[in-house]
């Protein structure tokens, strides 16, 4: 239904172009095929557009797949208006979403290099009206969503303490809140070291670290282990490929970021054939 | 109701963090300002966030506004819990596109330089799911819509007519094509200065140059000149901000890309403070 | 799912006759077939009705296709409860939707009877709530529509001109608008021979001349073609398949109509018959 | 909602025409007023399409008032681009639905002209995707719905009782039919006085006459008032303004009809002009 | 679609839990039976719930069966994963609305064993949202709706009455009412006899007792048949299946309740095993 | 919009009874007060019905008040048909949504009257179709939502880990699982205190008892504390308002429980009277 509206969105009424070419209505075939190793995603959302103009298809690589340049992830068969009426949507869904996924897998692979038990997490700052198919990009990519919105989980930021009264306020107020949400953790988000310290101290099951540099992760992690505290240590801000394994190394149990959500979408080679 | 779907989607039932924090309901403001020059876009979307949350909303830059670092583009006041549970939706929207309806500017500013009579249009390969938004937020930064989707133009890709049995016999069909839609200027894309002037002379409306250099760029342009040949050239394929000005230069009536929009999301600072 | 709105708005809960009477379940066949020549409209989406009461289907005759009285275009086998569930919101499909494809293939009769290379288009004055089966009947009948809405093409009305300052206002502009546009066919409507002719030496694409006799149309045809002008004429207003032949002699390239959208649904026999 | 997918069918993204143009910004007005008496319909749809277009609007005539020609009906203020935005979706509504309801209007004038106590129902044939506007329209007029579908009521067909073993079966149930649904009366359409007779007699409450000319609908009348039979007598199958009052004076309680759904819109001045 | 949106809200992303686990991925079988005699609603649906997740599901008895514990009703083949994803939308599916199939049989079995020709019909108040499957309860467990909405029949409370002037005034109204609307039954709430006398002296249709007692009900009963009075006798308010043969014995025609809506949901088991 | 949709149900077209009987027009007032002491639920719900019909509203009471027997909850001024359309839509929403609430608001009382630090948590089964809703009402209660769906939480119940091969797999793998969710709680569920013991050894965050009476729960409580183990403890299975005070007492964190969505609506008086 959600890819019945996308498909309508892009041809709402006939396909001019086939309309005034006279194509002999003999079964075509249209591949499509990665021009860059990637992480597939959404080849199901790409196959059911084709489903819904009635070409057969066949999905060749599942969502989550590493696949190399030129290997088929997708084929349909139908008229040959058919197929020009589902290629470009089936090609969007596979070109924006594949990315997120590879940039998902990059980000995962060089944080897991270098720090086993360590989970890189999606915020929500993908782009508007994307939400469903960016998380099931993230988790094609080997990530997890880091909150899926404000009404599953409990994180604090400073536009929240500073209305409290400040952080210290908000210290004082953390066992009660804890006790108010016992199936859930508590996450507090900080920008200094000190903050987390206080804040590790005051109860908090998890501290945000935003925008630190990776040293100053390490600092929170030995302090924190050397006071033989638990508190969870996720890194925000400006987490990325380049440097997730350094915030990796630095301690961090979970990288917050945004990044794979924006970027030049995957290259994809789309042919059309007769059969 | 778009909008909701998307307040919806962040909150889809309580705020779980306003839930356990005891926020005296006197009213607060919540402000928006960039932290970078840019193209305003979605401040009427962002506002009607507010809105829906029953905060009232003040749009001081409208959608297509050229904003200085730190101008204010939205405000609201309302209740600590109603300004939390609109923040990010707010804050996604100007983000992502502001920053489709910033690049766009930018582009355009480089095109328009070099030529005036230009025109910089975006593409169909938008994110899936942003396709109104996307389109606003060009039209904010001065481009126009390519084509909407298939039903409304006719544009003639190698796809099509290596199914009919090359350009050559495309070519012998256009004055038939023509008139099928005498409303419509016909468009075939090509990917060499032969096949452009091959195709111009057998009459199409418009030229669409796929990934060729500014150089046959103007090859083509000089020669349909020579030739008394009033076809519309339309570069496309890895045209931006930074080669505009060569694609205008050399000749090019319209530049299509999908370039603006795809790429970091803008940087807006928010607020939250007791009024 | 259009069409499960279509049936759930004839059956929202169940069906109380059938409810009420005690039918052997044993399978029947209900068919459909005109009472008069027509060219069939939403056989397609007639058999989906079918399809969501979990009966079997039979298209007979696709969309587009011209049949004879009594020959058969949709049959369907299922319960007797499935087959009256179906029965009204499948006829009133085929009834509506057939007609107007009936109404344009008349026209383009007669209109391509008289000049070869014409088309006949239909405008957005379709009843509110129809607009996709409508412009797919009218595509079935032979025609293509005018414009699909705002967003996808450039018409300038009197209503438009006349906030400007007046036809000769808007002629000073035609080749600034032009440039906007580079992609798109301006059209501009006008009332009168001497207000066509100074439309079209501004340069204008297409002139719509609304309302006015074919002999004024033949008028402003010999008149731009005896001043070499190509612009494209569209007749509009009033325009029907009493008269399309006469508009058509008097050159108009295009037809535009809201003629075909209305008048009395195509009259077919349903019968329902145990098997 | 309904009213605002109207809106975004004709104007999805931007309207390129007022793009083009180069309006002043300043107060236009826009108004409706009929070229021809008429009962009007839709004012306060057509009046929302300007609402969400954010121009003031002022709703002269309400749904269901008879007008004169060039009586003002809906005017709306704001600028060009607001005003031209709506102004085609705005008409559509008023020239569609107030053509039913003046169609409607007719037939009860010349039914109840002819027989005090009658009522002018409407069938569920309107087209497909207007039934809420087609029965505001309907009620507007002067009628009421026949049947909303098939879950409100019970009418038995020949297609039904032909499966059940022909009519004099269903006499038979009939009895147990009525008391299966106390809370319902029990319609039969028949197509011969015989079989009028013979279901009255059985325990009908309605008898629905198809296609039977007036002096058979007289017949029945007669007969059952001869027999003390208080049975409803409703007429269907081609009834319209024409022979609405020659069924009246007949003996008919109902008039069944889908006359009213279909024919030429009515016609609408509508001028847009400064303030 | 109905379904795909209950699925979305329980699992709007990923299924967590799963995502964690390490399952083997072959085939398992989750299989539902009642640990109670009821009548089985909703296997349909909840069918439906793994069919959109892609597992073959086997329907056992249909919506409408009387089933005895431990007897299958639905059983489905997949993943681990998929089974874990459906298995709480099915079981809510199953367990609400048999509870409402089944507390309806219970009454229809008390009043018709009481009275054989009487009617359970179920009102409008069932919970906001479940309309359609409410009343697919209802009609599975053998009741009928009293009304669907206030479009379709005719039912005068007090509320009405009072603000006409009061039950006589009504009264007076009545046949004038009748006629306005053949094809409809007319029904009159009252609470007391003698009002229920007079309204049924006035020529109601069907006379609604709020909330009297069977001897009430029996004491207008037998003063309308000593009246010779056809008038259908409806009691509601607070009927349900401990008096409802009490109700029935007394004469009533039709039981109006909304008892069987709220209650105890059905008691299901669920296991999910390797196969 | 949700609203709207209910709304619509009820009075899918006009209201018949409005329709037929005559009213003056002058405006009247709806009053909407419970006959019983209750926490209101859905009273800006109540009002958004009347908004739409365009009556004024005045909200008393606000979702989570707690009211005595005939205190004004609700009030609206408009037509008697716009107080006739809403009413019963409007009284749908609070009478059954507040019983939720209410029902809620005792079942916290007991427990936080026994035990402080307790929190009342409802599950996900909640009648198909109105989770919004019953969410609200729950948290108006005082109560928080157990967890929103599959996707925003880990719960391992024994239909997961005898997949997996039994408990004890499961406890073995627990150290891993809570690692891959460093931001989630985990929960196992089990059905004896030996179970209990053994998965909170292995380190879950919380363990949830389904179906254990008062006395196990205590037993698991005092044994975790001897062993200086903080696990959270969920009691399951049967809590209601009548033996919430015991689990409390036994030691229980948190009661997850389904029984306040189910039962009895709360009941409301409302009275229409002209003003």
């Amino acid at each position: 239904m959600e890819i019945a509206a996308l498909l309508r969105e892009d041809v709402p009424y006939m396909d001019l172009t086939s309309s005034v070419l006279d194509f002999d209505p003999a079964d075509s075939e249209i591949q499509f095929r990665p021009k860059e190793p990637l992480t597939v995603c959404c080849s199901e959302e790409a196959s059911a557009v084709f489903d819904l103009l009635g070409a057969e298809t066949t999905i060749h690589a599942a969502s989550g797949s590493h696949v190399d340049p030129e290997s088929p992830v997708l084929s349909a068969r139908g008229t040959p208006e058919q197929l020009h009426k589902g290629w470009k949507a089936a090609q969007n869904l596979l070109e924006h979403f594949s990315a997120i996924a590879t940039r998902t897998t990059s980000m995962v692979e060089h944080a897991v290099g270098a720090r086993k038990n360590i989970e890189v997490c999606g915020t929500r700052k993908h782009l508007p009206g994307t939400k469903q198919l960016s998380l099931k990009a993230l988790c094609a990519g080997g990530g997890f969503p880091h909150r899926l919105g404000l009404s599953d989980s409990i994180l604090i930021f400073s536009n929240h303490y500073d209305l409290l009264g400040g952080l210290k306020t908000l210290c004082g107020m953390l066992p009660q809140i804890r006790k108010r949400c016992p199936e859930k953790k508590v996450t507090v988000e900080v920008e200094s070291v000190g903050d987390a310290l206080m804040v590790a101290e005051a109860g908090t099951d998890i501290i945000q670290l935003d925008k630190l540099p990776p040293s100053s992760v390490h600092e929170v992690s030995t302090t924190l282990k050397s006071k033989n505290l638990g508190t969870i240590i996720a890194a925000a801000g400006g987490i990325n490929a380049d440097n997730a394994a350094d915030y990796a190394e630095a301690g961090a149990d979970v990288l917050v970021s945004s990044w794979m959500y924006s970027g030049r979408p995957s290259d994809y080679r789309v042919t059309i054939r007769k059969t």
